[in-house]
């Protein structure tokens, strides 16, 4: 879904976390046919150019600015090192309980399951929270503690396309992998590992010290990857609890394969809407797909949805020309400012790894170094997710089809909002005639930012500090989540963090790094639930 | 295919058998999501206008012209009568043989069939034809006759989907219907019960006069529902033997469901070819989809094949915005007006019920009458047959695709060549920078035509007048066939024609009718048998 936060990336480095790569790759019908020879070399003409942002300042966010965090807690630690074999097993349980929330399948046991793992930590409250879709799970722990964290979960996977997995992906295996032994499992990563690991270390907390150095509340939904669609249903219920919360927390695996951490302060928004062009009163077929001969006197659907489509763009797909698409976007604040220059060089170096990783040869515009990051982070896009009409099949078949329909995003930054972008884009389309063609809204909201001054931030950094790995800190990811039900609407930070790795997610092979090779910088399944403890006690001291 | 020369018409008077319907209907995904509000009302921009043939003669050509054929053969037709239960009992076992071309079921079964079936009418040579697909079958009647006719056939028939249909398509159910008593079955109309009952009305001449009146060569493909891409290996082999004959002769039932009948003396050509855009040196991923949010810094090969299609045709999609693509075609010549001129009447009054049973409100460019049907048969199109690429299923899915692909093909009209299509649309798409965009050819083939003015064609017309049949004759239908074969390389007339009616051709419950409504018009299989055997004897005569 498009909330690749947390998921798949290649091994590049410590920027790699920002970069999350594709699903399972939908091929086209084999095509036959010869083709025409074509002598000129390939060029993209840059017909018009992007607004790009340059960032003319040079000052960097040092990350050491945000101190060490100074804790120690011996007990705990040692609580965690006697039961690893025990905290493996959880993670094993979770990920063996599938939550394709896609399928529906095993949806409502997984929600039962987190419940009653909830429960049996000492949550006081823990409940399954009925939704338009699947059901959330809300947990309060009270520790009678001045400071109370919400923590973000998703309790759902995508589905399992059996035939890459080395092992069943819902049995729990623990493989021998470069990297060291690995949970290998569908939800590994994504998210379950990640979040049980956090579980655990709650657990051996509160077997060592009685409770909880703050409050929690979780509010975790079982529609992640669909989109989260349900999720603001969910926060309705607990919304004057929330606010009462100090940030938010979502468990997440930082290092990279190089063991490097990267941290991120915010998301993209999205827009994500259907085009379609149908036969309608002033032409073309309206019911059913006509014989292609009949195009010497019939209006075509398909043609109108490609130019439609294609007067949105320069013809090299980079600049959008909806006017005033541009015109809302705020240019990067000092802070992103500082923040970008301090990922330049580690961005830079990580190009040619990542164009290798993605199989692209070359950035958009020829770009790279400072002014691809720039686009990377702080650039809209409208991208063409899908689109299809008529026959797709091998060989001929000659219709005339009645309809056409392409999806699209738009991943939207400050300030930028799902229904302004949506807005224009209508206005743009009526304005050049393409009235007839239908835009359809599928989901929708904008960006979320948390500062890098914000306490939450500063702890989870003076934990990183503490356990000295060097960590990279984005104003935000490229992707989207909908965090901005924390940020913007109770006003709240919102930290994703941890070490540790995993790779895989939404692809074959799913797996997170449970006991690294010997020298390894990556951190364990122990040294993941220790950074765990720290930074809940970091937070608790926070001011 | 796109052959659609013969099937699918709805009842829409006598030039209704110009009108081939679609085939199944292929329906997009369910879409979710609410659409964006629009106000205005539906218009298509027509900023640009194509150029269109006016035909400025008034001149009509009579079908009277061709006079009446005197013959009678009464032995003939009272065999026919007397057997009739035994020849619809070879219609039967004809559809009864599966020949689907796509699915390789039972070709060769009815190849062998149709070989062996020759035989047994006194055919001296009838075997199977290799070719690099399916087997052709020749056959060669030698009546030591002076005059020779070629005769077209098609084995093979259109896939099945059994939801539609109200009988088993192979069952070669005889079933009551509107019209009368029908066979319904796949192959009933296109075109196993046409050829079969062509083969009854030989049958019946040699049982009652020893001979035919013309020596017949039959030249049979099982590849007609694919695009006939082997045909020519078929001509290749027996070329100076058909240069010998005096035309082909293709067995069609002609009469609309109001009996009227249509003759048609052309096709156009078509060129087939796919359009696709992928990731490449310049950019864009090469290898597989990435994550959507990519698009900030990739380029989109979605959005260069849109606009590559965008750059080939006018907003409307009616006008073919390619340099010299109109260049070549020749405007209708003075026999093709008198044809248009004779054809308009009807034409204008068949519209309302053609748009009806297109489910099209408007012709392109808001024409009709006189205009559309110049548009109908003297245009060239070019016609987006599907379109594909990315995620297509129902919801949101966030990629950015590596490959998108398009299936288009153009109609050809005389002086058009397929080659010098694409290379113009190629040499298009190279000057608008679209370098990287392949084109790849699937098939291809020039228009055809005949001169209404041929002996066969007068001897076909006499027959028709023979009966009293109000005939329609069209310069050629909008659909392709590759009479070139015959008609450019052999130099030979063509003519498909006959009495009778069947409908359903590509779609479920396909049939012919058999037994007419008393009252009716339409011929039934005896009647659409004795006027072939005047046909061929009217051949026989023709100077």
């Amino acid at each position: 879904m498009m909330h690749r936060v947390s998921p798949v990336r290649p091994a590049f480095g410590s920027v790699a976390v920002l970069f999350t790569l594709a699903c399972a790759s939908v091929g086209p019908p084999a095509s036959l046919g010869v083709s025409v020879p074509n002598a000129s070399a390939p060029t993209i003409p840059a017909d018009t150019t992007r607004p790009r942002v340059e960032i003319a300042t040079t000052t960097r966010f040092d990350p050491a600015s945000a101190g060490v965090y100074a804790g120690t807690h011996p007990e705990t630690y040692a609580h965690i090192d006697a039961h690893l074999a025990e905290h493996v097993e959880h993670l094993r349980r979770w990920v063996r309980q599938p939550s394709i929330s896609a399928e529906n399948r095993g949806i409502r046991q997984m929600a039962e399951l987190l419940r009653d793992d909830l429960r049996k930590l000492g949550f006081k409250e823990a409940e399954l929270v009925p939704t338009s879709g699947h059901p959330g799970v809300w947990g309060f722990y009270d520790a009678g503690a001045p400071t109370t964290l919400a923590i973000y979960m998703m309790y759902d996977v995508q589905p399992v396309e059996p035939a890459g997995w080395s092992v069943p992906a819902f049995d729990g295996a623990i493989v021998d992998h470069p990297l060291g032994k690995v949970l290998m499992a569908r939800g590994a990563i994504n998210q379950k590992g990640p979040e049980r690991a956090f579980l655990n270390a709650i657990e051996s907390i509160i077997a060592t010290k009685g409770k909880l150095p703050v409050n929690l509340m979780v509010v975790a939904e079982g529609e992640e990857e669909l989109g989260s669609l349900h999720y603001p249903e969910i926060i309705d219920k607990y919304e004057s609890r929330l606010r009462q919360a100090s940030g938010v927390f979502f468990p997440f695996l930082s290092q990279g394969a190089s063991a490097d951490v990267t941290m991120f302060l915010g998301v993209k928004g999205i827009v994500y809407f259907e085009v379609e062009a149908r036969g309608n009163a002033r032409g073309g077929p309206k019911t059913a797909e006509i014989h292609g001969s009949y195009k010497a006197i019939t209006d075509s659907p398909v043609w109108r949805l490609t130019q439609a489509l294609a007067s949105l763009t320069s013809r090299d797909g980079n600049t959008i020309l909806v006017p005033g698409y541009y015109q809302a976007i705020r240019p990067p604040n000092a802070e992103e400012q500082q923040l970008a220059n301090t990922m330049a060089d580690q961005w830079t170096k990580a190009e040619p790894a990542m164009r290798a990783g993605f199989g692209v040869d070359r950035w958009a515009d020829g770009v790279s170094g400072r002014a691809s990051l720039a686009d990377y982070l702080f650039s809209t896009t409208l991208n063409i997710d899908g689109i299809w009409s008529g026959y797709t099949g091998v060989g001929m078949k000659t219709i005339l089809p009645h309809v056409a329909t392409a999806k699209l995003d738009s991943r939207l930054v400050p300030n930028q909002t799902p229904d302004e972008a949506l807005r224009l884009i209508r206005a743009h389309l009526n304005a050049k005639g393409f009235t007839e063609v239908v835009v359809r809204k599928l989901s929708g909201y904008p960006p979320a930012q948390t500062s890098v001054t914000a306490p939450l931030v500063r702890a989870a950094l003076s934990v990183y500090n503490k356990y000295g790995y060097p960590t990279s800190v984005a104003p935000r990811l490229a992707g989207s989540a909908p965090y901005y039900v924390f940020t913007d609407r109770l006003k709240l930070p919102l930290v994703a963090g941890g070490v540790g790795h995993g790779s895989g997610a939404h692809a074959p092979n799913e797996f997170m790094v449970v006991e690294p090779k010997a020298g390894s910088k990556i951190a364990g399944l122990a040294d993941v639930e220790k950074f765990y403890v720290d930074l809940l006690y970091a937070l608790a001291e926070m001011r």
